[in-house]
């Protein structure tokens, strides 16, 4: 049936039961949680701290194509890249608001799978999804706006100092390989499975942004635009400059594999990666790599020297800046 | 110059700079903000009380035309509809994130505009715009997510009761009226100008929720879908019926001068009023009445009967129920 069939009461009835408290576990939320989806607007109790809030969106057509990504993963991913921002500050997430605009003639049971797949990565972390608004729209568009808790001590991107070391989570350049690969469409090997996942399923860092947190760490951002980008955001912000080694820059032997050289690229400008990017002195990430159950990588660090740009260095010897400004909306690359 | 030349972050810059601290006068918003615009999150320090979040969008081609409305009372528009959600709860705004997507072509001036309008609503009641998202798109869309602060009395959808009465601030269906007017893109006399105002620049109605907390109201709900689907909603949460005599539903004399009778059809199902509709003991709404600065007028009464339900009662005698499914997206009316 389509939503059209559906209206859009009923649509919003679906799905606050797929989302709704049901036989959920007690979690700060749910248990603060005064008034949520049915109401003009939601209505919790506060906790203790600071309260964080952030919001971002996927547009059909500049962020994924019904090609490249399916309803449930879409749920998931849209929610995720909000989980991604409280974890970039060191808190915890709580409440999520989430705005769908539909083409009249989406089906229901792709409306509800999208709500299945935000719902379950919600569970793991114990958010409840709040309120939100439908529409009808030309194009299928999902906006969340997230909010979180955190203590006085912030992880934010104007903290870093001259002589501390750049270090990163996981694998950057798995997404935009994987997203390379759908946009191909060409066949790939089982193997290639990890970069579609790291396109369709990003894993928000909230356990690893609380580590930073504890560890005193101060200085972190999500790779949403690229490394490269992102730090300079981080030197921007910190009125800093940075230096990146190159070859210290984590590369998944998958993307190694499929793209050679050009993996290095993907790591250094993908984007959508959504691990930390952070700076400390080396003790303090030394204590970060032995507390984290995700690799830690050193791949460069702050100086003195160009406030507010990245100096990329390469083992040949070769090196160059680069502005910063990677992947940027509206402007053509 | 377009923002496509500007690029993402030259109008981020840009539009943090329009709706910065800047000079603004000291409001518990401001004061308690710890981190804006320009971090993965916004962060501020909690009040007493209940948090209130809500969150709404402005479509292209769907709630609004280029002709039909310019971009700075867009802007204005954006934010007073979510403001509207924390007036029908009792509230108090405090945040807004503002998700901005436009097409590439667009002059970066008209992304300027937008944000203006945003800011003079903003200023007004104290509102801080935190943060946000910004992309390209194929059509113009607006997502704002908006917080605010309420005491432990809130104006629910649930509490209506049998014997209260139904009343609504000023007079729905002036938005309606100027819509039709701007779709058909006739010549309108200078009269036509309140009914053109409520459709581009409606007014939440702020001080009018907190004196309905104050004056011991318990149900209210903003008239968005139209006033006899909103009372709808009202009826089924409350799971009571409602009465409401037509010839008591007040008109503004400008659109019943330009639209006749058409104009009452307009008052009980136009939408987009962002009047308050709420129901109460009529001793409590005397006082109201006696407070308000805005009229507020009687239309109707809560009963037992046929909970869930509406029905409409004219002088006449004639008289129908209707379901409480006024306006809804994807379904084709």
């Amino acid at each position: 049936m389509k939503v059209s069939q559906v209206g859009e009461f009923g649509l919003i009835h679906k799905l606050a039961g797929l989302v709704g408290r049901g036989h959920k576990a007690s979690t700060p939320a749910w248990d603060n949680l005064v008034l949520g989806i049915g109401d003009d607007a939601a209505a919790w109790r506060n906790e203790p701290g600071l309260t964080l809030a952030t919001t971002d969106c996927l547009i059909e057509g500049v962020h994924f194509t019904r090609t490249t990504i399916g309803w449930r993963d879409l749920g998931w991913k849209a929610l995720a890249v909000n989980l991604s921002d409280i974890a970039a500050m060191g808190g915890s997430p709580r409440y999520a608001l989430v705005t769908l605009a539909l083409p009249a003639d989406t089906e229901e049971l792709a409306a509800e799978e999208l709500y299945a797949g935000m719902a379950e990565l919600a569970n793991k972390h114990g958010v409840a999804i709040a309120g939100g608004d439908t529409s009808v729209a030309p194009a299928v568009l999902i906006n969340l706006a997230v909010t979180g808790v955190a203590g006085e001590h912030l992880l934010t991107r104007s903290g870093a100092r001259p002589g501390e070391l750049v270090a990163v989570t996981g694998y950057p350049g798995m997404s935009a390989a994987g997203w390379r690969l759908l946009k191909e469409g060409r066949d790939f090997p089982s193997e290639a499975s990890p970069l579609l996942t790291a396109f369709r399923r990003p894993v928000p860092r909230l356990a690893e942004g609380r580590i930073l947190v504890e560890s005193g760490v101060k200085t972190a951002i999500d790779v949403s635009d690229g490394l490269a980008a992102d730090l300079g955001h981080i030197c921007e912000a910190s009125k800093a400059g940075a230096i990146v080694e190159v070859d210290r820059v984590p590369v998944h032997p998958t993307a190694c594999t499929m793209f050679g050289a050009e993996a290095v690229q993907m790591a250094l400008g993908g984007g959508e990666d959504y691990e930390l990017l952070f700076t400390a002195p080396a003790e303090i990430i030394t204590r970060v790599q032995e507390i984290s159950a995700c690799p830690v990588t050193v791949i460069g660090k702050m100086t003195g020297e160009h406030p507010g740009r990245v100096r990329l260095v390469e083992e040949t010897g070769k090196s160059g800046h680069i502005s910063g400004r990677g992947w940027q909306h509206f402007v053509s690359l």
